[in-house]
């Protein structure tokens, strides 16, 4: 249905274009009025800041878009092998030309910036990894696909009613989403339920799956710009919508309202984002977005294979797939069905070809946290699927018996499925047989993952076990969101090459002892303090001190993470003030502690850890006896953007999960990046950090990965230390109120059932909090500290990431649209 | 939060624009191609037929944003009294400049028009009327809005499969929709179910409903132009979304994912197109549809009223409120509660305000037909709405007692409250209680309503009853649908004045024996009857002869519209033929039957006639004894673009309801100013084209409206002629097949159940037919008579029926943007 591209028209055609849309501001505000005008469809002489955002966004579209078309055209004719908005100013590089533009109209940037809200389209540090990772992709010229979800509704937005939390559903969409384009015409039928049914086709039997339902995939676009380069990749994301095939059975029952009524509910299945990555249900839902995903995915990709080459042997040549956690593993099976039932390639080479193409990496760090599903799920969702899982099951547990003999211990452990009363498919054992790698998120990790998660695998395939340390992208968390600290980086290492080529920030360490440098540094922290002491008043109404430290935990609030930890560590110092003589009191450090970060909706005790971060903090926030010697503030609805502001304005900050609990973290990474110093326990990637930042320049406490579990042994016999004691009685006793909702908050750390840990390593904690106390006193040793951490910070960019994943995982190598 | 409106940043603004945009084909051209790089975001190298229909709409949309601004700010200034694709090129008078833009762009005008679905946003007449009455009130300049719901699903689609009609959803939706403008930022709240308190407000008692379930409703602008003038008026469509209010009940459960899932049935409301307009069953999802459609409009019209007014009593001398039947009359209780529970007037003066605000057009003939909501359900659905008509009611009952005295069986027929078993509100009686005109759509169904359906509400009022017959737009129907004899009629008339002042048509009559005329109009009707042949030949795979009288019946399958009764002809035409010598079937015309329309989905009789339809089809267009001398088609998925084709390319056009069954009729009018001869009964407006046209012109059966009565009665004693009872018993017997299928269909037209008076109006059907094919045989008073009913079509325009409303009923005048 191409028409017209005949040798004359396309001159026409090409006649009739100004070649490149221009970034001088005349241009720009052209732009930006004509969007107002015909796009937002408002006068331009009334429109107001959403609507100059609105236009604004749409001017930076328009320039996406040209390099993107480019960069997709460059890809199809080099067919290198793939794997699959502020920051689009920045990487576009027209951040100050879109100020002028903007200012000489009357408007703001970042005013108009603003407006734009969060995309919140997962939840948690994994889902920010992947888009540091995309940004990383895009800048080092990889030619790469991203695939996901359009969730009509992003991650909750957390509301806090007199300090308890609600959540509600965050209808980012409803405000239109200027940065992605529908492509109504790209969408491909994804079937659930059904039989199967067996078929002669060219006289060889064949598997064919009637299913029982079918909704259509449809493609929303999102480009990706990478920094400093013309390269500009695609995130896909696909939305559920009913399928137009005719269904004469539910349609011919006279209830045609109903009819379409039910139909309409395929929608759901790309509504709601699961609101935690760490509790897996077996529910349909659930089930139904995974294979949604994959198979519109698979099918797009297999779809462009198929454009440009015949032989399916070519495939992993071409296609590398990376799986991301054990959430879409399903993939695996998917891609087998395909060859076998719909390609019709016999069961040997489709093996071969699927072995060829997976990596996985997981970021599971306890064996009963892998994602399971029910089999009779399983097999009512996908029944064709059960079958090929069936069968890649036997030969795998064929082949291992030849290995290891019938040790049925271990072959139990080690099948696909599990047995049992409820029988289960085991989501990471399918993954990690058909994947030729196994990442780990950090070296750590890859330590738990090699004794303790997949020692069984390990035994087996030594080979496939690699790690990389997660990281994240200095584009993002320095150049958008300290733009102070950014230019002064800038400076005094005489470039901004930095951005792309980050381990060009070592060289800070040469004037880390400069008075200059230092002075400046401090000028651009206290900008930063100044922006979230004003973001804090606004929210809470409790005015802070620029001069206290502010020491503050932001994440997902997770019993392992330890937020109850800081909290009690709170009440102690609090405590301690109380007590102390007044000439005691003019040598405390004077303390900001910030806390933030969503719970789980059904996770009761993350919720009363909340609550009791606001009781604690109502006693001592109106405490004249402390004034300003230490505030609690919780910050609320936290999420990406909050995070840029609070960051760049931390002096420390805590990651202080048990250690052997968290696989990487990735916000310790962005603290460092910052200047900020880290108190933590040598848990994940910080053992990493503490071999490049030097543990002298950090404070690090608690028990080792390997203490751990001889400790858990040994809990329930060993008293607690009495401050511990002390702290937690004042919980119980109903010092800060509601004394019978904090009850089974308590219980989680006392009577022996203190799993985490948190009375063992409170004496160790404490003491870290002292040091940290002293070293802010030396103001020039502190910054000092401070610029060896943004140094030291880059080897934990998602530069080096991807790099290490392009180079030893996946094989692939840029592919860089010429200028 | 409207910013940077000083002086000279406006004029730097005023500056920057170029004025209007320019519609010359290079101007166009480059638009478009703007469009295709950057808003549909393809290469503009690479893009297909339906890419290019979209760039192509874009560039058309920008040209009508303009000039509706431009109209909306016109009528803010004047502040005049209001009321609430292929059209907007006309509209603009730009469409030989697109179709010279695009050929040199290599692509076809007619072939990008034809990417564009139908938005069937109503099912038959009714919705289509509405579409023609908003295009004559931008044509004539009159300021007004239209409101409606936006459909995710307009009407269904008509699948045929073995003769059987399917209904398909009708996602037209999923493909984008390039006219409407979604306003992010206008939205109502609608609220739903609850309760009432009574409150103290400012020391008065106040009525306070507590809502249970509330939902968004999001505007969206649909631009519509008139021809030959500037102005553009909006019509304006509300979709429902969940409310972003926060619902802690719902949320705090817990099991947040089932939450969502639920409040995003929300959406539901505004998502399907109930498929009849006939039949009122009690459904809350119905009534909802009716409420939300009404609150949201409400809202936005006083919203725009307080803009610029603070007092209410000036209310009605700048809003007009239309009630296009009893759908949206719950409207007139929604503005008593506003302004009685938000504004806080009192009764007397809300009520004044209510009654000089409100006009009501009625399209039902039977008293039996009228909606009647279930008191029960409305009590559950809008509790406080039931008060306000309860107290309307009482009131109203009052007043009628003080003038007819206790006569209890008028006050029970009259009272808006039905009282039986089951309670039901009655929503005409609502209607005309509260509003100061009723309107019926033609004279004779002025008479129904006076003698039958209102009989006593009129012997109450009699000056509130009018009747405006309805129209249609030549726009449209002549100069979109067929181009050729647009051209045609302006060469002879000499000007193209007659597109908005269609009284200039009746000078055709001058020329109606001009053997010239007749000549070039017998080449016009040729060329729409081949490409209608082609597209029968395409759908059906029947072929045609060009030389048959093409004979058409197509609206909704209804057993008061007769279709039977055509199919029953065909039968007859057909067994004559067979029973003929040869000599005599060399005199017979020949004749194509094509019949369409769809079948309301639960109506078991009207899908009967589908399928009897197709099964006399197979068994005539298969015999070979038949040839070219009887052929009948079944056109499937009856709807505007098919009329389009259909109608320009018919020779006769049946309207044979029975007489008193259609108010007005619309589909003969259409037919009318093509040129093509009716074949009707005296129903409706049929009896007005009589007199406008001449019987002497038209092919008049069957009988009138006010015989039918007695008719009934006589019915079961009287015998159906002969020939009629031949073919019935032909159908019964199965010689078509399917004999049980049938059996019920016959039932209605026999052993005295016939209530449609097929039987007693077969003769003179024949009759009329014979005459037709007698006239036909004589092709130039054929023409000549073709030419008068174009010529007399005028009367019939909506640009008459919108004048008359703004004259006679609404009191508004012209609001002329000046050029």
């Amino acid at each position: 249905r191409k028409a017209g591209f005949s040798g004359a028209k396309t001159e026409r055609m090409f006649e009739l274009m100004d070649g490149f849309l221009k970034n001088d501001p005349v241009s720009l505000q052209k732009d930006i009025l004509h969007h107002v005008e015909y796009t937002v469809a408002r006068s331009r002489f009334s429109f107001d800041d959403f609507e100059a955002y609105q236009a604004l966004s749409h001017s930076v579209r328009d320039r996406l878009i040209e390099r993107w078309h480019d960069t997709q055209q460059h890809f199809k004719k080099k067919d290198p092998k793939r794997r699959s908005l502020s920051n689009s100013v920045i990487n576009l590089g027209i951040k100050d030309q879109c100020a002028e533009a903007l200012s000489q109209l009357g408007f703001e940037y970042e005013v108009l910036a603003e407006q734009e809200g969060d995309a919140a389209l997962g939840n948690g540090g994994l889902a920010r990894l992947s888009a540091c990772q995309m940004d990383s992709l895009a800048t080092l010229d990889f030619p790469a696909w991203g695939y996901g979800l359009r969730y009509q509704y992003g991650l909750f937005r957390q509301i806090i009613i007199d300090g308890f939390q609600h959540e509600q559903p965050d209808y980012w969409l409803n405000f239109g989403n200027p940065w992605e384009i529908e492509r109504v015409h790209v969408s491909y039928p994804v079937k659930f339920y059904g039989s199967v049914k067996e078929e002669v086709v060219n006289g060889k039997k064949c598997k064919v799956w009637i299913p029982g339902e079918t909704v259509e995939a449809v493609a929303y676009d999102n480009p990706i710009p990478g920094y400093g380069t013309r390269n500009t990749i695609n995130l896909r994301l696909w939305a559920a919508k009913p399928s137009e095939g005719l269904d004469i059975e539910s349609y011919n029952t006279g209830d045609y309202i109903n009819a379409i009524v039910n139909r309409q509910k395929a929608e759901i299945i790309s509504n709601v984002l699961y609101p935690d990555d760490r509790s897996y249900q077996g529910k349909e839902l659930r089930l139904k977005q995974q294979y949604f995903f994959v198979s519109a995915s698979l099918q797009d990709i297999i779809r462009r294979f198929k454009d440009m080459h015949n032989n399916f042997d070519e495939f992993p040549d071409k296609v590398a797939l990376q799986l991301n956690d054990t959430h879409p593993s399903i993939s695996v099976v998917e891609l087998m069905r395909v060859l076998l039932d719909e390609e019709h390639l016999s069961w040997k080479r489709a093996w071969n070809i699927v072995c060829k193409v997976f990596t996985f990496t997981t970021h599971t760090v306890l064996p009963e946290a892998l994602e399971k599903v029910p089999m009779d799920l399983f097999e009512t969702v996908l029944p064709r699927h059960l079958q090929i899982i069936y069968d890649i099951n036997f030969a795998f547990m064929e082949e291992l018996k030849n290995k290891i003999g019938k040790d049925y211990v271990r072959l139990s452990r080690m099948s696909i499925i599990e047995e049992g009363a409820v029988k289960n498919i085991r989501m990471a054992n399918l993954s990690i047989v058909c994947s030729h790698t196994v990442n780990g998120v950090s070296r750590a990790h890859s330590e738990l993952l090699k004794t303790r998660v997949f020692m069984d695998f390990y035994e087996l395939w030594p080979e496939k076990f690699q790690y990389k340390t997660n990281g994240v992208t200095q584009r993002r968390w320095i150049v958008v969101s300290n733009p102070s600290l950014c230019a002064l980086i800038s400076k005094w290492l005489r470039t901004e090459s930095w951005i792309h080529d980050v381990d060009l920030l070592t060289h800070l360490k040469n004037h880390a002892s400069n008075p200059e440098l230092q002075y400046e540094w401090k000028m651009v922290k206290k900008i930063n303090k100044m922006r979230l002491a004003e973001y804090i008043e606004t929210m809470s109404g409790v005015k802070v001190s620029l001069d206290a430290m502010f020491d503050v935990q932001i994440k997902r609030i997770h019993e392992y993470k330890r937020q109850f930890l800081n909290i009690l560590g709170v009440i102690h110092r609090y405590d301690c003030i109380k007590n102390m003589e007044e000439s005691d009191r003019r040598k405390v450090v004077p303390r900001v502690c910030i806390i933030g970060g969503k719970a789980p909706p059904g996770y009761e005790i993350a919720k009363k850890i909340i609550k009791l971060c606001h009781a604690v903090a109502e006693k001592i926030n109106n405490d004249t006896d402390i004034g300003d010697l230490l505030k609690l503030v919780f910050i609320p609805d936290y999420n990406v953007s909050v995070a840029e502001l609070v960051i760049p304005g931390s002096d420390l900050s805590q990651h202080i999960s048990t250690a052997g609990h968290e696989a990487s973290g990735t916000g310790s990474m962005k603290f460092l990046m910052n200047g900020c110093l880290l108190l933590a326990t040598a848990d994940g990637s910080t053992n990493e950090i503490i071999e490049e930042i030097g543990a002298e320049n950090m404070f690090i406490f608690g028990a080792k990965m390997n203490e751990v579990p001889k400790l858990r042994e040994k809990e329930s016999t060993i008293k607690a230390p009495l401050q511990f004691r002390r702290v937690v009685r004042m919980v119980r006793d109903g010092y800060f109120g509601f004394k019978d909702y904090f009850k089974s908050l308590c219980d989680t750390v006392e009577n022996g059932k203190d799993f985490y840990l948190l009375g063992s390593d409170f004496t160790s904690y404490l003491e870290a909090q002292a040091a940290a106390d002293r070293a802010y006193v030396d103001k020039e040793k502190w910054c000092k500290m401070s610029i060896l951490s943004t140094a030291g910070s880059g080897r934990f960019s998602s530069d080096r990431t991807i790099e290490d994943y392009a180079e030893k995982t996946w094989g692939i190598k840029p592919c860089k649209l010429p200028l």
